[in-house]
């Protein structure tokens, strides 16, 4: 199904060769000021121009929004009515409407061939729906609850934190050339802060705050990883890391006690910090032609933030 | 809450210091049989006994498992009825019912503080149920699942992969003798494969096989990485090492097609593979004295096992 | 929140004063043949045109729909692509985007009173949305549903069984056009048949069959009873009267078994009989002027159908 | 699936001729208290024991619960953990785990025939959890909740209104005598009321209050229709009636506003009333023989208290 979310719900909709993609976000109260700029800022990121490793050409123009239901214009500003909010991003291209994608062979790394075995070529479930470009409505709704939270002093940030085996942003934006310039592709690492959020987010058991944060990162094509605190590098250290010389426990909201801001799946008030692995991208320029990202992480990162705040407003109408 | 599935569900109960802990499973098909066997074996495994790392006075007796309802014994044989099915495994060291753990005082690492921010000390929603005595439950639950899965065909092994930087079998149990005896705790891997699944399952969206899987994985004590196919390992690795020499794509349900057994949110048909971190455990002997084990991973893995197949089985009993 | 269904759902959207009312369908199956005929053959049903106690100025133009995804015309023909199906119904007084309603006092039998306690005044949840505008987008989304259980041999079809105490149909007519001409209102009973739906639809426990029709006639505003079977009428018998004089039992698949086509939570292959009870409406144009129906039931019919079918194929989609 | 509610939920277990029956009730706050007393008034009304109708044959001795989870005594008082409560209530008569019932030929107004066409015969979901037993373990949870809202000063209290024809009380007990004689059954009202409800609880579009209750009401074996306010009542009356002769509106809290109690899916802080009809059973002394009820609606109505408990408490677990 196509809703993410129970108390704060986001119903994607639209195919990337049909007439628009859009969505329905249910949950936002009534009064709330919605800030276009805020919502044209993340698709502008997630359109990729001037990003680094995006070529000139697979840079699109931001996405115009319209909305259907649940805001009204008062005064020069959007505010919320306190019904489903219902927005659509008409696909521009529409000439592409041909569905030639239908005829694609199967190529390693991508869905075409699990889309054949679920649902047989002529269901959209798969290429036309599981495109890049349903993520552009995934931006639009997490911006609305980016601002929710923003309201509340809860603040998300997601940026690139390595590109292959690079950390360092100079060198990174240097490897993405050399790459885009092979016409090959290489996978990346986005990170993610939450600072702001009040300690008791998540459950004890099932809905652990990390175990939800997880599945919405694992959510977005091409994420292959996700850790939070210390994450694999914990693999390096020993549990006596966490104690003074002493014997002292380390100040258990410290960055040292590896808790990457969670404890038993509830958020302890400092700041939650986690990381998503993009894979490199199957398809590549050297072979295929066209226009297509070096790094699938550099384009990520708006739908990072977008995923988290979605995530994260559903644990808080929850309460 | 405390239920996880939706098509086949498993509701817990219990409080690691109370009477018992237990579950109910809704969904397994009349007429089904049940292996006590399989249960046993998946919980004396959860119990340590003569694993490596888990000293003797640790482990524990294997679980017994009281059946309320949901099955009947017909000629040795346990078989479901269809209706849900009840369990509960009694709590064996009642005495310790005082509640003393109350008064624990914040440790690093651990949802002490987390669960007096949320709950207040009279709550046991943390420390009575997030124990690790809670997994008996979730390990008796999976083993029903688990066998639903085999009767289809469906095998889901565990097994440990690394412990810090180690990954030979042999030093690993010499590492994991050092650091028990030191005192002391380190983190591992679990790794686990899921044979015989067939192409088409998970949905192409929000939920994604992945996505299910690290939500289930993170939801386990300890667990604070996830990560499927070459995961964070690509990072190593280019787009082009996914085609041959001549340019002609590897084979997509080949290894080397990084797949992880999932293509688009949904399984390919091959082998799924994935990896759990879990982290060194912050109470440690050589400063709290007990009984702890020096690596949780070691006992996880029937854990992990046990919430894969409840992931999967809710996945089919969708469909 | 503003969806019904789980497994086949429908999302509401759109305020009575806003630009579009509207929905997101989930569920349906690619390849499947839609026909607007049947769509808008609904609509115009719920438009009111040229029916008993409808006054000329209270009908309206039935709706126009727009598709926004989820289908493409191919062959004249409209084909589900298997992603969700989502539209909007514009509205076309868009100059009353006045809010006027805003400003009434609180009505006896409206929601005036209990949408303010709830929400307070700048909220819509309640006057915009609750409407019988938003009825327009269960129509259309019920439409869908009632097609995909045509093409499995059932039908749904529902009638105007009683106004006031009156079921001839001849008297019924001259009844509304009284009440009409004195600018009263009065209640009625809609009656619905569900044929050809197979033995076995239903839950034994909590999801009954009767449970969940009698929560989607509930939720049609104005319906205030609901049974099926003889219902209340089943006051006036006995359970002798089950039986032949012989002591024989009737058969159990005969109308006199009383079952409504419903046992034990379950269909039982025969047909589904129910009623759904709409009380008088309160806003009379009697002290009121402008344009009512006089009974609400009348219009209510297409709505009945609609949710019986959202709810029928809700229950068929989960298996 | 056999959980009721969402964020107070209850998960029932238990086939009535098996161990047990019981449940488990998830959302209950730490630190409530809760009266065991409550518990049994409302078991014992269940059983039957000195209520017209029924003979001392058929009334059995309520019930003793179990409890496994969830609660601590504490100074002769048990208090909620915040943990789910897990229950069960053995059954007595566990010579009866023959399944006898199984090789029942179908009778009219019995389950057996549908239980069999969705399950088959060896199934139990339907002859072992969908007798009254079960009721026992609906009782038992929403005795729990009824107690929560005794708390915040709302009372649920249902009665027997009408039996038959009958609506005078003296008479109902004769009436109900003289089918008891006549090894016949006979149709009834259960009638039900909450008190001290505050404005604001329902939601305006699909869950309407009314429509949550109908439901609840209309999954208690041998519940055929459903109403509030004035009903089927309401056939007899105007729109005009709900004004004064100066056209003035009623009182919107008034009886005479007809709501129930309920306004536009939302409760208005008035007393909410509605109503059950439970048909007369199919299963007669005269022709079987044995031990039954002559009227169903006699012992339903703790099982009406406990649903409507579970009802709204998960309304309020919802805010």
């Amino acid at each position: 199904m196509n809703t993410f979310g129970e108390y704060f719900s986001f119903t994607s909709f639209g195919e990337s060769h049909g007439k628009a993609v859009g969505g329905v976000v249910d949950g936002v109260q009534a009064g709330t000021l919605i800030s276009l700029d805020v919502i044209r800022e993340m698709l502008a990121r997630r359109s990729g121009r001037g990003l680094p490793g995006v070529s000139p050409r697979a840079a699109v123009e931001p996405d115009q929004v319209e909305w259907l239901s649940g805001v009204i214009e008062e005064g020069g500003q959007w505010v919320a009515l306190g019904t489903p909010i219902a927005f659509l991003i008409r696909n521009q291209d529409a000439r592409s409407q041909d569905y030639a994608w239908l005829r694609h062979s199967f190529r390693p790394g991508h869905a075409d061939y699990t889309y054949q075995a679920k649902y047989g070529l002529r269901d959209y479930r798969g290429g036309g729906r599981a495109s890049a470009r349903e993520t552009a409505a995934r931006v639009a709704a997490g911006a609305i609850a980016k601002q929710l939270l923003a309201d509340k002093g809860i603040t998300i940030r997601a940026r690139l934190l390595q590109v292959g085996q690079e950390t360092d942003p100079v060198k990174i934006e240097q490897l993405l050339q050399a790459v885009q310039a092979a016409g090959d592709s290489i996978g990346g690492i986005v990170g993610c802060v939450i600072e702001g959020l009040p300690a008791g987010v998540g459950e004890p058991l099932f809905d652990k705050l990390q175990a939800r944060l997880a599945a919405a990162m694992m959510s977005i094509n091409g994420c292959h990883g996700f850790d939070y605190g210390f994450g694999f590098d914990s693999l390096a250290l020993h549990g006596s890391d966490l104690y003074e010389k002493d014997g002292q426990p380390v100040d258990v909201l410290s960055p040292q006690a590896m808790s990457g801001g969670i404890a038993g799946g509830i958020s302890d008030g400092t700041t939650v910090r986690f990381r998503c692995l993009f894979k490199p991208a199957a398809t590549i320029r050297r072979l295929y032609g066209g226009r297509h990202d070096c790094c699938i992480a550099v384009r990520a990162v708006p739908v990072v933030e977008a995923m988290t705040a979605l995530t994260i407003q559903d644990f808080l109408s929850s309460e």
